[in-house]
């Protein structure tokens, strides 16, 4: 693997010291580094310091730093004298629920490791609201925070043991995360966040030195936080328009993070506009008894069988069927729908049902997976209320993407691409998504599914230097939009509360493929 | 106490956020700093931002913040909502023998209170060079950095107590050393500064976390280190030069730290020229067996009294004799020279001394202080040795004073003002130091002690924050010249060993007053 061309590692030679030129060590090696890098300064931690004078006569003056910047000013986290060291660095996409790690080599961008972690302050509650008013209690925040990173510390340590190099080998860390989760991570009051008029402690974080923070890699090692634009608008998201390159494309396209939070920026290399929204869990599957997390035995894909014209799912790993995940739940409803047995309205049709029509709790339920098919020996059922609450979180989203088209003053039919992030927008199918009126009718080209692109975009500015100026001009250039709840937002809502949508121009592929025609 | 005009608190006064303007409080308060301070980025140290939602909110968006600045950035180290919080700095010499503090008010400069103690160090050596190769053994270095933070962590809890204040209320430190116990305290490896080409890890250490230094005040505290120029060149002399002003002077002057190791800055606003050279123990009393440092019943004047013409000793406290500092053996010499006691060779004339002259361990002694008159019963007395010794040290130090003065092409009776720094220096009585050639024959009111001027220039350092820019300005102005122990210098030095000089033309004032005319 070749070096990377603009690293953040960079090789430094010195001219050794003479009675002439006795300038210290640290001021010579900063003269160095001021010129190559073309900056004013490069702060130099002090645990460098400790080791800079024996390794500099150990490499006869040459060495390799791993140089490091937020929007202030150069650091240098971590000297070395013998090119066989690995010097690392390790994103991390901050979630809620799940939190990645992928330890690369920083010299070569080399993807060394990955791992994940269940969020452990998910003891204190699974939802970060829960977390933040528990913040607010004696000890709350501490304990908080204290429980994020005892867990990281620990998933470094078992990473790094899995790819045989010591925690002391990290050199700098960026974080990707949501405002709040940033705001536990860094152990600030976040009480305000969820106040009106929602205001975080900062909005951009910078580099912090890992040591202040307890994360236990090398001593030196710098932190960089992703910024945020306002409590709604995370650096998560921000590392994510970093990867999808939304920030540097001329047309105009959209980036979607879909789950109970929906969270849309839209725009291209002149502008961004963000918003975000609540759309409801049932995107996520989270309301049918039967939803579940992807997982083993989990239904992603419903899908009429092209031969009996009969249902069909696809189980993960191909296991009997336990649940079903939220593209499962998109997926079936588009096939609900386009067989006639939930009308445009969501309404079930009795005639059309075929027997699989259940009544449960007083509650109409459509059987996908009868019991002696399933992995547990029950029925896996949709209810009449799990598909009217799916109609509402799909009117949600589209509602959302039609708002802040309409404030720019564009149609979604011009978007240009339309990523879809995050580990459960890249399950969904498109043209499901498109069938039930949840995203645009758009060429399904124009889609993309670009995975965690939180710990994407964490992972790039690792990997290049010259994305700092970037993550700050694209902070710089967000305009977020706070999503007024007006008449104008509760008309477009009533329209999209249809499948696909009571404008049917809007979803000319749909019309022309199911009974919306007749 | 009025407030100081350009001091490092600041009052800061922030619009309350608002929907429309939803900026964080990090980012609020930046703004407004960096309006006030005319600069492009102000660092928020982590404690800081820990406490500022609730003390922004507490204040009514109203703070008093303690700001800092080294020669790279401004930091916030500090803020307050509560007008009565007393915000303070401590002013430390860190001397290698003795480390002396000052407590102060950051807003009004008032002194809260002072202290000194021995440095623990001395457990290891008394001298810097013995703890400079202990710090080569394992864990050596660790020890002595260990020993000063230790100790001074001691004196700033006691400090404190003192004056009813809790060290968390200290936000700043200013520190002036030499350089090496500047790397002792900061725990970096001192290897090189006393190995051929003479390399300090460091010549600008600037603003370092008084957390990381394990420095025990407030968390958020920043310690600014004065800059050294080269191994022999430290802080404590930078912060000597900012105190006496000779860097804003149009006329040239001349700072003297007289010791074991002279350090002598010659110049002006314009240019400032440096040297350093060994004067050996006898200047400071430490050849003769009576010599000891000041304290009670130490001689600190030898004079002749005018009315019995006979020899009187002063000492300190008025106690009985027991022993003779520095001052006193400058002003011994000068009396016995005088009195014709000594020849302009410094040979005892034994016609000349009334009985007072007694063989001793085959060596002349001229008796001082009689047994019975002495606080221990015996002769305070000082051998021909102990003058030889001191004949040499004073040559010396004049033949530095000489040298310096000529690579810049001035004569020494152009100097404006001559000060004479450290503790030592300021008891040395000018008119002996001029009869034994010591310092040149300037008018007496040319002199000026300025007493511990490190600790002064560190103390002034916290009281202006337009000082910083001072401070790079001086270091980067000096030139340091290395003393080579050449022919010239060996001429200077052979004409220097005889009282006051082989040329009477430099001393006329002395010519005039003693024995010499003859």
């Amino acid at each position: 693997m070749t070096a990377l061309a603009n690293g953040w590692v960079k090789r430094v030679s010195i001219t050794p010291p003479s009675l002439e030129d006795n300038t210290a060590d640290a001021d010579r090696l900063e003269r160095a580094l001021m010129a190559i890098l073309k900056t004013e300064m490069v702060d130099i931690a002090l645990p460098v310091l400790v080791n800079l004078p024996e390794l500099l006569r150990k490499g006869n003056y040459n060495l390799r730093c791993v140089l490091f910047k937020d929007h202030k000013k150069w650091c240098l986290s971590g000297i070395s004298s013998d090119d066989t060291d690995r010097l690392t660095g390790l994103a991390v996409d901050l979630g809620t629920t799940t939190v990645v790690l992928r330890l690369l080599d920083l010299s070569t961008g080399l993807v060394l490791a990955e791992s994940s972690f269940i969020n452990p302050q998910i003891s204190i509650g699974p939802d970060i609201l829960t977390r933040l008013h528990f913040a607010e209690k004696e000890k709350g925040l501490y304990e908080l925070n204290r429980l994020i990173i005892e867990g990281l510390n620990r998933a470094i340590a078992e990473l790094c043991k899995s790819c045989k190099i010591s925690p002391s080998g990290i050199y700098l860390i960026s974080v990707a995360g949501n405002t709040a989760m940033t705001h536990l991570f860094l152990g600030l009051n976040p009480r305000w966040i969820i106040r009106e008029p929602y205001i975080p402690v900062t909005n951009r974080p910078g580099c912090i030195s890992a040591r202040e923070l307890g994360i236990t890699v090398n001593k030196s090692a710098g932190v960089f936080i992703f910024p945020n634009t306002g409590s709604y608008f995370g650096g998560d998201l921000l590392a994510g328009i970093l990867y999808s390159g939304l920030n540097r494309d001329e047309k105009t396209a959209i980036l979607v993070d879909v789950g109970t939070n929906a969270e849309v920026v839209l725009g291209n290399k002149n502008w961004l506009v963000a918003c975000a929204g609540a759309a409801g869990p049932a995107l996520e599957g989270g309301v049918t008894k039967m939803g579940m997390m992807a997982g083993p035995g989990v239904i992603d894909r419903v899908y009429t069988d092209p031969e009996t014209g009969l249902f069909s799912v696809s189980t993960i790993e191909g296991l009997p069927p336990r649940g079903i995940c939220g593209s499962g739940v998109i997926d079936l409803a588009a096939v609900l729908f386009l067989s006639g047995i939930i009308d445009i309205r969501g309404k079930f049709v009795p005639g059309a049902c075929k027997g699989r029509l259940k009544e449960k709790d007083g509650l109409k339920h459509f059987v996908l997976v009868p019991a002696n098919e399933s992995a547990e020996g029950n029925d896996l059922s949709i209810s009449q209320a799990d598909i009217d609450s799916l109609m509402r979180s799909k009117a949600a989203m589209y509602t959302i993407l039609e708002t802040i088209a309409s404030y720019v003053g564009i149609s979604l039919s011009e978007l240009s691409t339309f990523y879809v992030a995050g580990t459960f927008g890249s399950l969904i199918n498109p043209r499901s998504a498109i069938t039930i009126g949840m995203m645009p009718d758009l060429p399904e080209g124009t889609y993309k599914s670009i995975g965690n692109s939180s710990l994407e975009g964490a992972a790039m500015i690792l990997k290049d230097c010259g994305l700092m100026d970037e993550i700050d001009a694209i902070r710089n250039s967000i305009t977020y939009i706070e999503l007024n709840v007006n008449q104008d937002f509760m008309n477009r809502f009533s329209a999209a509360r249809f499948l696909p949508h009571t404008n049917l121009s809007l979803f000319p592929s749909v019309s022309s493929d199911g009974p919306v025609k007749s």
